[in-house]
């Protein structure tokens, strides 16, 4: 019987050392992980820049995936070629195809164990229902940012990122790990069950949308002339208001938050606060709402037939 | 009057970003921080490690001011190159010259606000003992170490290190600065009353003296069999006995904390556990014995003595 292959990445970004830690201890060890007798396709992503420690080389992997980079023969970055060799090996029509990703991550922002949804492809939101159903994971739907384009999980047909913070880049983290391991796991709970035909998801999903990215504040010449308020620090997923601190001039003066007419009246839900690596994006955090969705059966069914298609009884 | 002039250092890692966001800060507007009308010399460490975000390029450059490393006119490496520029600047004897250092850090490892001294001049004990008579700092006495040499502050007739964390590198954090201006505040404080010749100090001074650093458990091959235990992480400053968990072997068994003969039968106090930078000189932790000193009268006289020749009054 042919099985989908699951494919779980991690090192995605070089500097995060928490999966690839795992990845590597479940490589020796295929018992430690509760892998529900699936075929699991493990992959460092940026083996390169993991060697190194850093981020990435030449351009972030994780904005690296979209069509016309992938088309774009011309253009030099190594991890546009990463991209494309992680296509052909474990893609979806690559040479060991996948049909599923799992990309793991960390950030030095207060995430908790929490999930990143690009769009709303039915399959991703079963998938992501069926772990906040096992374990109330947060979800981030990340989707209408044009700033932002390009994420790995996007190439596959059904995918998501688990993101585990806070943990400073560099750092084995023991109790990262445990969470991001619990993730994996509630992971493919949910793909074996939709396998087997016996995925049943929750009445509701809660999501934060994205609805926006906020800078620190900059002087003329754009040099940063704020960081994040103590007040906020740490405070990811959960709401901020018209008038809460925000920023903190350099000088001292606070700078509360002040919606943009979109958002007035409602309260937002920063997430990925004062993360590392977004400052040279230009990111001190971003906004989201907290929406409740009915969860609908078309999800569940399209993420059965997507993983019944590789196998059939 | 000619006051004896003070070196305040930030980013001699280039990636601890902290301390050189104050440092800008007290630039745009010194009123921000209380001098007490000493003539202070703020520095960049690091310039181009700090513009490349990078703890450093070839070489650390906190470990780079050994003797023999500044007189060898063949080593390439840039952060030599700047040890030597630093010292002809605002070393003892250079254009302009000064006194006392300050060498602001941060870490990864939950070490509060913490100073280090290294090894026992007197000024540099009677300084630690002022800052610690005041905020109550501990102190991490480094020496007898002869796998890390060459420490910046080691080239001034007086200066140590403040050290914050937990802090990710490459973040802004309001509290770590806040912390750190604290500090630099103290160590001002006292340099003010030792130049007026009304230092006192208190009558002990606890310190944490390095006995030693501990590396993870590695496999045959040199790779990382396992993590700091969860139950150790974050744990900077407690003592750990014969038997404590230390590590966790990548498969699961606890690894137990056993002393060398020397150190037997008597509790230790672990410090920079996990800090992200010390993977790569293999240091997983130090380890130190506390111990409570008296303050000897000759220590403030020495500081009183070092500051007062730049001021003849």
């Amino acid at each position: 019987m042919s099985r989908p292959r699951v494919l779980v990445v991690a090192a995605t970004h070089g500097n995060e050392r928490n999966a690839p830690w795992l990845l590597e201890s479940w490589r020796q060890n295929p018992s430690g992980l509760a892998s529900q007798g699936l075929e699991l396709a493990l992959e460092i992503g940026n083996p390169a820049a993991y060697a190194a420690n850093r981020r990435y080389l030449d351009r972030d992997l994780n904005r690296s995936f979209s069509a016309d980079l992938l088309a774009d023969a011309s253009r030099p970055e190594r991890e546009i070629g990463r991209a494309r060799e992680l296509l052909a090996q474990v893609g979806p029509d690559g040479a060991q195809p996948c049909s599923v990703v799992i990309d793991l991550h960390s950030t030095t922002s207060a995430m908790g164990n929490s999930l990143v949804v690009y769009g709303r492809r039915p399959t991703d939101l079963a998938f992501a229902a069926g772990i906040q159903g096992r374990l109330g994971l947060p979800i981030y739907l990340h989707e209408a940012d044009a700033a932002q384009t390009g994420f790995l999980v996007e190439r596959w047909p059904c995918g998501l990122v688990i993101e585990v913070g806070p943990v400073a880049q560099g750092v084995v983290d023991s109790t990262i790990c445990r969470q991001t391991q619990l993730g994996v796991e509630a992971c493919l709970a949910v793909i074996a069950e939709a396998l087997q035909g016996t995925l049943r998801l929750p009445r509701r999903l809660v999501v934060h949308r994205h609805r926006g990215s906020v800078d620190v504040p900059r002087e003329a010449d754009g040099s940063p002339a704020g960081c994040v308020d103590r007040q906020r620090q740490g405070r990811d997923w959960q709401p901020i208001r018209a008038g809460d601190p925000l920023f903190r001039h350099r000088h001292g003066r606070p700078i509360r938050y002040e919606p943009c007419a979109e958002l007035a009246e409602q309260p937002v839900w920063p997430v990925f606060i004062n993360e590392a690596a977004y400052g040279e994006k230009g990111i001190a955090l971003s906004l989201t709402s907290r929406e409740i969705w009915p969860v609908e059966p078309g999800w569940g069914e399209a993420l059965t037939a997507l993983l019944q298609r590789g196998a059939p009884l």
